[in-house]
């Protein structure tokens, strides 16, 4: 690594990251399954096939609209089991809490956590908790570990991408980090976005029950650095371009108020509800079709395909010009998750 | 809780904590797999026997004599499915940095860690990262999840201890949490004490091989609260009462000591590398020469026994006295682990 300290942009999902977790974390810790492109890691145990993965969170406000960041720790580890194609069972908690915490805030925190695992039916088998003296915890600090069966009739994997397959997105995009901005009452604005972070299982669910894995290739949420850092991944990973349609990008109104306002893209930035998928062409009409049936799949779209006419995620503007996306260096909004 | 925010003792392993676990996580997130009295949860994985645990680790200072944050990190979730009976095979890794962390540091920590995982036969199979703003994040905190295949030859609970049942450990104590104290350089004292921070499976792994569960009732490892709240907790949950033998705790001369000259007793302080057996009485003297014949087994002891006569922890001291212990209500050392 070219740095000497950590810096808040190792955290924010872009190639500063990326870098930390290869050159440290990767490099030394590697074995048969640890694998950083991917969002759990895949185990045989006693010959079944089982998925694990793991997520902190920090973010701030611990309440925003739409969710907490107990709900948001249940989904997020759900989440990534499910875009590894598991159905999360069991879940690990661990706890930091700081000095000063008041106690009738993470009451209504673990509730929200138990209401949400109920909804994706997993149960929280084991915890710890640690106090971190005041001034030093951020209120609270979540780190949750899933493990899940691997759903039969999904064999996901970016190796599988081929040019001209689809890339779907199950709903609006934007929604969370614009939410957890506002929750900060930055810029003294106000309005009713909420964020989407939800269980996606249901979503990945319904692709299972297609049976065809040979043409669903590759499925994730876009966190961290957004529905661009995720295409930026794919791109990188299958060494093909991503031609992206603003046009068909699901934005709500008041979304796209507030990226105009600012100057976000809502492209760069977090959801905690949304998956993409990587499909062949000839799928993508199904797809939509199951996915737009569910609750928030109403604007479930396809949003881009890939090409091998270059090696770029370039994106057709809404008044048709194009224009070449970079992977981020740095996240516009940080500690949203 | 009568509380009404969180203060460092929630976190120190005493009856706050457990006050905390019990009325919030616990209450909130119940369900069959969850107990609280247990270091792991067991857990059915496709017909076959699984352990599950989480721990947090904040120790301050990140380095100390004999170990570091890191390998703290792999040793704590390792001892905490060997003493639920469980071989550990997979861990997930959460690291909170913070803003500004030395990344020569982070590079030593994770190097201890990848040693650590071989020497416990364990892969790190997946992870996450978060940054934390400057001030906000003690250098590093570190959560990791394990799981591991339970052995056949153990089952354990504290339910099936019996009065007349011998309480072993298989070491001295008290080491951990002064080699953290002296690392913070309190009171201006040097010592070459070091940390105990090791794997203790191989002190399980013995007890599987004896192939007599009925005789092996239960295992615990003394960290947070040290070996007395460990024994606190057996006596409340098996409604014994237990006698300790001061003149059988091992304890170092260097530690005893310290403790000496700063008034705190060794049995209230963390080890990283211990363990502590419930046996039947008949069993206790092939424990212990089992154990000693083991590296840091040497100093195996017998330090008491469970006992009807009475429902406390009461020690009997080396010049033949009885003293009383209770339950701490806050750790004399807090951020050891």
């Amino acid at each position: 690594m070219k740095e000497k300290k950590i810096s808040l942009a190792h955290g924010n999902g872009g190639v500063y990251m990326r870098e930390l977790i290869d050159d440290i974390f990767a490099s030394k810790l590697h074995n048969d399954f640890l694998n950083t492109e991917h969002d759990a890691a895949h185990l045989k145990l006693n010959n079944s096939d089982w998925a694990m993965t793991t997520d902190g969170f920090t973010v701030q406000p611990l309440f925003f609209p739409g969710g907490n960041i107990g709900s948001l720790a249940i989904h997020g580890t759900v989440n990534d089991l499910a875009v590894s194609g598991a159905k999360a069972k069991y879940l690990s908690l661990n706890a930091f809490l700081e000095e000063g915490l008041d106690i009738t805030d993470l009451e209504i925190i673990v509730s929200s956590m138990a209401i949400a695992a109920k909804e994706a039916q997993i149960d929280i088998v084991t915890g710890d908790t640690k106090v971190l003296p005041f001034g030093h915890g951020g209120g609270i600090y979540f780190a949750t570990t899933g493990i899940g069966e691997r759903l039969k009739n999904l064999r996901l994997n970016h190796s599988n991408i081929q040019p001209g397959d689809k890339i779907l997105v199950s709903g609006p995009i934007g929604n969370h980090g614009i939410a957890v901005m506002m929750a900060r009452e930055a810029f003294g604005l106000s309005s009713d976005i909420t964020s989407d972070s939800a269980n996606i299982y249901p979503f990945v669910e319904c692709l299972n029950a297609l049976n065809t894995p040979e043409k669903i290739k590759c499925l994730r949420d876009p966190t961290r650095g957004g529905l661009n850092m995720l295409v930026q991944d794919w791109s990188r990973n299958t060494k093909l371009g991503v031609m992206l349609k603003e046009d068909q990008l699901p934005i709500e109104p008041a979304v796209a108020s507030v990226c105009n306002m600012l100057g976000y893209d809502p492209f760069n930035l977090a959801c905690e509800g949304r998956v993409l998928a990587a499909v062949s062409p000839e799928l993508a009409q199904d797809v939509l079709q199951l996915w737009r049936e569910l609750e928030c799949g109403e604007q479930a779209s396809c949003v881009g395909e890939f090409t091998c006419e270059h090696k770029q995620v370039v994106m057709e503007t809404s008044i048709g010009g194009q224009r070449i996306l970079q992977a981020l260096e740095d996240e516009p909004l940080p500690r949203i998750c």
